[in-house]
């Protein structure tokens, strides 16, 4: 099977939160990828194309069993399990990251909070107590953390990104706005807040 | 010309940063679709395709002309002249947004705050001065916004976003993670910190 691109996996996310708002507003057990193209203003080839990475999906003419298909996607993607996730800064992004309700809905759960600020260690933040972070290698064992969110300042992501992988870390998503080096048996992950904006000023630029 | 879906938007911005370093770190003026490619973990034929959607670009064999390419895109993306933001609550992740660098680097420029906190309109943020929500269309006209940002509670969002709509706001990002319904000719970008982080756990479910 070819290797799916990022960006189908990006869209596998979404495919399994419209289906499962869907199923539950209509009351409805299948879908075709027309509805399901209509509903997410996309291509339905594209759709097709995106499922096609991994498997058969589907029964021509019928669609898609929803709840089968959500079940496949969900497994896909690594989410019939939850997640430990510590985060690594608790400045004003790193506030909001741990009292995103988003993640928990998706089963990913932040059980570590690290900082460097000593007001701000032993302090406890949606119920969890702060640690410092050069305790990092002995909590991220006990609690069994899969997944690092950085969200320290731009200077400090990188050393923070180091720490991390020495302590065995092999997913990181980061927040800061600099291009971090991870070795390659690390999944980096960079979140562009601003990309999302872009497609507003090609909107209004197009008008 | 076929409209180029979202997607290819989001990625064309991408692609303008990732040739912004590359003329700069290895000081050349024309690349190829496959060191593109290379360079961004993807499919030179997808970057073929999102650029064709917007005319013909490079020449068989020699490639594209770096500097054009990124005057071609940008104008595309709209980033050719400045845009003015306002951003919606203030409480961690607003905070966190009105900091960031990340936007002021594509010339998106948070000019206006709005908050419906006592304690926090007068208060200076980042050289701006908090406003009330209630002065929304005085200051909107004012200070010429073009593009909103709502990164209120969850329960205030749909309320918020009905006021921009009413005041001539045409672009709204929404950070907050529920679906908000707004006018047709309005156009609304949902931001999902999740997504990213499902990439990461395919990536660890599928090791």
């Amino acid at each position: 099977m070819k290797r799916a691109p990022a960006i189908s996996i990006s869209r596998l996310a979404l495919y399994v939160r419209f289906l499962e708002d869907f199923a539950r507003e209509r009351a409805r057990t299948t879908i075709n990828s027309e509805e399901l193209a209509r509903g997410l203003d996309m291509n339905p080839h594209q759709i097709r194309k995106d499922l096609s990475y991994f498997g058969k999906f589907g029964a021509r003419g019928i669609g898609y069993n929803i709840a089968e298909l959500t079940e496949k996607i969900n497994t896909i993607l690594g989410l019939r399990r939850p997640w430990r996730l510590c985060l690594c800064g608790l400045g004003n992004l790193g506030s909001a990251l741990a009292a995103y309700r988003g993640f928990r809905q998706m089963n990913l759960n932040i059980v570590a909070i690290f900082d460097s600020d000593p007001h701000k260690i032993g302090t406890v933040v949606q119920g969890i107590t702060v640690s410092s972070t050069a305790r990092m290698r002995t909590v991220v064992k006990q609690r069994s953390i899969d997944i690092a969110i950085i969200a320290v300042p731009t200077d400090a992501a990188q050393g923070i990104a180091n720490q991390l992988t020495k302590v065995g870390i092999r997913a990181i998503l980061n927040f800061a706005p600099v291009k971090l080096i991870v070795p390659a048996e690390v999944k980096l992950r960079n979140v562009d807040l601003a990309t999302d904006l872009i497609n507003l000023t090609h909107f209004l630029a197009s008008r």
